[in-house]
């Protein structure tokens, strides 16, 4: 529809609120002729800086977390369970993300999204190897192919180049909406992201 | 309209956020038959159950921070200004809030919306009582009986066990709301809130 820019989401594998914004950004991004550029990275980076903890582990806010996510789900109707591995460590899916990425940005986003759905329904865990390898698998990937690529000196500096590019556009949760360089942090901002787009930014 | 009890809207004064919440709550509130329980409370407590800082002083989320606190005045057409002294420790605020609520609640309330507006409008700091009592008596209250109040140990004592209590029901951030005992963070959440109230909660 237009040529502009893609708007950039970013965000970490094992972040729920990532996860409920990954089941919107497209069809929001396409009521307003734009494309989605996913950028997975690893959030704990950016929490060495901040100070901050995993919402799990912070004491109040862990409890608040919990409950806010479930209500999520109920309200939008869509699956949530917190995998008893939560947080994981979601490099493995974060590798695989940039070398699939390589090959096709679009089977690469559906990958994502896959990975987001198979997490938070409770069927793998983004911080397994191999669960991210036979999810890749049953989605038409080449195993051999990804394993190799998830080794690839190459694509693990990739993977961390991301992360540290995040941060240095003052990136420090997930999800993460660049519009332009517009920031928006947060599953709760993507009425602003949509009125943002629609031309309703002041000035 | 109903007799539902009122809605709970926790904040400290010093929080821009619930400044902006501030604005919109009341008429949130009625347009669903009900009416709000200002609460302040000193958020320093809650921060340090969570190992959070102020906004203002943490290392990325600062500058984000500032940053959306001007768009979000921009996108609601409100004034909004950080102040020099910000973030005033809203001690003052707070305890002349609790003795003139117990005179009556909704001249506190018409209070309490007035410190929001001078400290977010450069005009005075809610964490001077010299500024408090000049904001209060400009609104008709006397002077004595408010400086006699906020001196006073048992009013003292109130404003700290509602801090007490906030942390005890699970606040941990400002501004918070409560319908009843569903517990909502941030200004953001101000559409969910509504939600609610509508009767679009889940189950």
């Amino acid at each position: 529809m237009t040529s502009a820019a893609p708007i950039e989401f970013w965000f970490d594998f094992a972040s729920p609120y990532a996860y409920f914004a990954a089941l919107e950004i497209d069809d929001l991004a396409a009521r307003h002729g734009r494309t989605v550029a996913w950028r997975p990275f690893m959030l704990g980076a950016a929490f060495k800086i901040t100070g901050a903890q995993g919402l799990s582990r912070t004491p109040l806010k862990g409890d608040y977390a919990r409950h806010d996510w479930r209500r999520i789900a109920e309200l939008k109707g869509v699956p949530f369970v917190l995998p008893a591995s939560h947080p994981s460590n979601a490099l493995p899916a974060t590798r695989a993300y940039y070398h699939l990425e390589l090959r096709s940005p679009s089977e690469a986003a559906h990958f994502a999204k896959a990975i987001f759905e198979g997490y938070f329904g409770g069927r793998l865990d983004c911080g397994s190897a191999e669960d991210v390898l036979a999810l890749a698998v049953s989605l038409g990937h080449d195993e051999l192919d990804l394993q190799n690529g998830m080794a690839n000196p190459l694509i693990k500096e990739r993977a961390l180049r991301m992360g540290e590019q995040a941060i240095g556009r003052g990136v420090f949760g997930s999800p993460w909406i660049f519009v332009e360089d517009e920031p928006f942090w947060g599953w709760d901002r993507l009425p602003m992201v949509e009125r943002w787009l629609a031309g309703g930014r002041p000035g």
